[in-house]
């Protein structure tokens, strides 16, 4: 070990190495070592959201062809012209150009206009994030997230030293944000609380009443709205979506999406972080500055599927969108339905939108479960299903069940669930 | 001012509002500003590294079919599989396959293996600088960088509250590494040194003994060593390319590299962070644990551009190569040939490599000008002639020129350059 003795002057960073542990991409890896690789059946994906590969879910032939259009023009292999690499006196597309195609996109669901200048490309609703508490973290400073959640916002905060706080989701009201808890978390230095809608872990979808009360409760007490609304538009239940952006005239909103989910092309990274604050108090806090900071060091979406964009956004039809809520609703009702027929799991809430459940594991009527996280193992090793345990989202002994697969194939992975129940009963 | 006066309890980070100021992207923001809108010629970009645009630089179509043939196939909208996302049990495309290919790659220049796990993709060299230089940030360290060098190390660096100490190049040594220098800044808290080869902002190509000596000092000093690989195999002088791997087993390596500039796509964000580092020193150090968490919370490269790379790599053709590096060398002539012709300027060594020049700014000859910047500004606006000032390098009264244009653009920018000088000729 000559070199090993040599000391070294650098190390890993050590947080960074644990961060794999509180991302669902972390656990879903853990689930996936414990799959039985004797076990000949398909494995059933009930533990993330990204359908793409049933033929049902296959994004509509406008966004792929959009898509080769740009690649075979040649138009767009330079670097993303957001900051000027363009020569000049060319019409400067990208930009401004791509972003009034997203403001025009949101603007249909919107009582103001947005303006391309409100409007920022990023690699997905997952770079939206980053950029977001990036720009948002100081010394000192919180953010309030939901509890259950998507655990990328902790891990973000975390990484950049901001504060979390948690505020419930109430089960027995759709998993609606418990507002008090909201108003006794915050203090002089929290920034802004997000929301996700549609939900992810819950698949609620929030009426335009509790908008409007976050709205108010977040003006009340003086920080931002961070909507992320990357399953904007996969509604299936009777409740409409609403656009936090709605809401942007009361309190300052920032919203986060991507074409990931509705499109069924998450692999495409590109989304948006818009600013929904037609009093440009973001403007004038700075915070658009800074954002615009961050996108100058960060990496940029693909130029060409930048291009793509207008093609997309303009041209896909309303029926593609209808046939893929109309999948997840029939899915959503046999997950609804069989889980019924599956005494240790109850679902609190029917799910009305987004492509998750979060049921409730009940522990006492199983016997040899430790928790959550041995069930999901279990039965990912068992029957080669796998669920995400509720404490990857912050909920201990509840599940994320995934509906978001073709049809079929969900009542088998339920059936096995159901097999898998049958097999640990605790006998009465 | 209702909303105005009301005090919010957010506000954007400063530090990231003046980031623009210290990239290359913000000072051409700011060259493209002072652009004389009523100059009714062509604009010629001489100041960034991205000759896409031009007929004669476009890329093979080999590359664009492999992207068209992904997309088609719509395999690949899923999310990148690097973390075990795909259902298991099918062939899992992605991560592996696709790290083999760019190892198989790098292999053909090196005299060891590379494995795929040695290999991370990256959204282009840029992110591979990003997770690079977060992993190894951590309290009171010190990273050395090349003075002129490449802004963004700087500005990543200053995110991540990692100190930067430079050692210069120096001209008169076909722009080499001030050596000693590098162990005189050095201490016990330096991590690494950066070196880019071929030379960005130098047009230099590092030849297999400086290299070499560049290994021995690092391992003396006990840091890594980043080889920001970017313009690899771009060389059309007498000094081949040899990457900084070979040397993996005197000191350990990251190889950072993308296909931006060899295939001249910057636009397709792809790229790769590689550890060359056959002893096994950075998985043992922690630095590669720390790479993975560091890549599990960030956003991926394209899924259908990932699964590109195998025919992009393997299927682009040596004639492809060799013409871009003729046009390349064709540009540097005229290049080298044209500026002899102008007084306030000196070219102090004959680019072999990369897409750029360094030449150093005569300010005695010349009347009314300030510094380099203004030289630039004045430029834009009378020449529509956009060069970098070497001040955005990090080197005051130098001019970075960037000869990877259509050749014929070029003359016409650098008669126009001739033009300028003559206009502004001190009178002897
Ligand atoms: C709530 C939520 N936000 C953001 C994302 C990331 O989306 P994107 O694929 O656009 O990066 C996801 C992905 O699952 C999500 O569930
Ligand atoms: C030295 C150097 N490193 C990295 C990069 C970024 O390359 P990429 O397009 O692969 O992100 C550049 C781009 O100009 C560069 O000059």
């Amino acid at each position: 070990m000559e070199n090993g003795s040599k000391k070294w002057g650098f190390q890993g960073n050590k947080s960074l190495s644990s961060s794999s542990s509180i991302t669902v991409r972390g656990v879903l890896n853990l689930l996936v070592d414990n799959l039985n690789k004797e076990d000949t059946r398909q494995v059933i994906p009930l533990a993330h959201g990204d359908p793409s590969a049933f033929p049902c879910f296959r994004t509509t032939p406008v966004a792929d062809e959009a898509v080769v259009d740009a690649v075979r023009s040649a138009k767009y292999n330079h670097y993303a012209p957001t900051v000027g690499l363009l020569p000049a006196r060319r019409k400067r597309h990208g930009g401004k150009e791509l972003g009034r195609s997203v403001a025009d996109y949101l603007n249909r669901d919107l009582p103001y206009k947005l303006s391309p200048d409100d409007v920022f490309l990023t690699i997905g609703c997952t770079q939206a994030i980053e950029i977001t508490l990036t720009v948002l973290a100081r010394p000192g400073a919180n953010i309030l997230l939901p509890r259950p959640g998507f655990p990328y916002y902790e891990a973000r905060a975390a990484h950049s030293h901001l504060e979390v706080r948690h505020f419930d989701l109430i089960p027995e009201n759709g998993w609606e944000a418990d507002l008090d808890a909201v108003e006794a978390l915050a203090d002089e230095n929290t920034v802004a609380m997000v929301i996700i809608n549609p939900g992810n872990p819950c698949g609620s979808v929030y009426s335009y009443q509790h908008l409007q009360k976050i709205a108010e409760t977040a003006k009340k007490i003086g920080i931002m709205v961070i909507a992320d609304e990357v399953y904007a538009h996969l509604t299936f239940g009777n409740t409409p979506f609403v656009p936090m952006g709605v809401f942007g005239s009361i309190v300052p909103v920032l919203t986060l999406g991507s074409i990931s989910k509705r499109w069924i092309v998450p692999g495409w990274r590109i989304g948006w972080l818009v600013t929904s604050d037609p009093n440009g108090i973001l403007q004038e806090s700075g915070v658009v500055e800074s954002i615009k900071g961050c996108l100058n060091i960060s990496s940029d979406p693909v130029t060409f599927i930048q291009g793509a964009i207008p093609q997309i956004v303009d041209n896909t039809t309303e029926d593609f969108f209808v046939k893929i809520n109309n999948i997840l609703r029939e899915a959503a009702d046999i997950c609804y339905k069989k889980i019924q027929d599956i005494p240790c799991i109850n679902l609190p809430h029917k799910p009305e939108g987004s492509m998750f459940v979060m049921v409730k594991l009940n522990l006492s009527s199983l016997e040899g479960i430790d928790d959550d996280m041995d069930f999901c193992h279990k039965l990912a090793k068992e029957e080669s299903v796998m669920i995400l345990p509720g404490t990857a989202v912050g909920m201990k002994n509840f599940l994320r069940i995934t509906f978001a697969i073709e049809p079929s194939v969900l009542e088998i992975g339920l059936e096995r669930l159901k097999a898998f129940y049958e097999r640990h009963a605790k006998i009465q």
